[in-house]
């Protein structure tokens, strides 16, 4: 996958495969599809969820590996265009969600578990929660061109989401903070 | 705005307001910079973050206005074309970006320093991530067809970025848990 979204065609990708282009239809249904399953195989083998023991730096780790794929151009572009096409396009959509969050989102959420065992998260929380504030965070940043997210970033945000980000009640024999929080 | 985005032409639009295809270029350079415009116009009332002085309370109240906006058949499918089309048009991520993210970010940020003074935000807590957090979830669930976002979601959201997912240290004087997060 060396060519952009945009300049790749199915009739040159058969031609590179020495089949027809009914072949590659009978398989994929669109050049965003095909696209989709190159991008699935090209991200798999960094995408699992780390196990150290310690969830924050697992999610750190997790969070900046995606964003670094992310970050390549034509693996970012292509994921881009792939998003893009799904949004008006249903078989490309449930493809999406089937071959890339589905399986994602199932092993993040194993790892959110053993963290939830451990006592690293609180008992009563969902785990979609979690993972829709920290995945969500930087997905949005980058479908909205909002700053493309860097590892102090992600750091952060997950620093946030595991701490929150009200006050927190003061710890037994903690001293109080100087701050308008505790006035 | 009543008629789908795929069905819409630069024609048809020109012919109803009784000008020329050309004068309508001449204002937006493509359909989905008119239709970005006049969603921006739409929704704008509804927009501004409220402020009662609470908080949490106040982006939940945003946060499911944001939803039942997007939820709306016509508004929520002419947003998502809009967002399809800016991953491929610099103009329109730039038009985006410009008209609806920017002016929104920086009237939620106003009310979060509000909020931040008032002693309800942590005060070494970047405001962006707050966004990022709680849009950045929406959003997710959107582009991503991940389940829609109810207000029940809105609300676990905006408990879980404020509190922390993580346990909380024990307040002074509180019973302690009977949880993993205590062993």
């Amino acid at each position: 996958m060396t060519t952009g979204y945009d300049a790749m065609s199915m009739e040159a990708i058969a031609a590179r495969a020495g089949v027809g282009k009914q072949t590659i239809y009978r398989w994929w249904p669109s050049k965003a599809a095909l696209v989709l399953d190159v991008w699935v195989d090209a991200t798999s083998p960094d995408a699992r969820m780390p196990d150290t023991g310690d969830l924050a730096a697992d999610l750190k780790t997790q969070l900046s590996c995606v964003v670094g794929r992310l970050s390549e151009p034509l693996l970012g572009s292509n994921f881009l265009s792939v998003v893009a096409d799904s949004q008006r396009d249903e078989r490309l959509a449930t493809a999406l969600s089937d071959t890339l969050f589905a399986p994602r989102i199932a092993d993040c959420k194993h790892r959110l578990r053993t963290g939830q065992a451990a006592g690293q998260l609180r008992k009563d929380i969902d785990l979609d929660t979690v993972i829709d504030l920290l995945y969500g965070a930087i997905h949005y940043r980058l479908l909205f061109r909002l700053g493309h997210p860097d590892r102090a970033l992600t750091d952060a945000l997950v620093d946030a989401a595991l701490s929150g980000v009200a006050p927190r009640p003061r710890r037994a024999g903690a001293p109080v903070q100087r701050s308008g929080a505790t006035r």
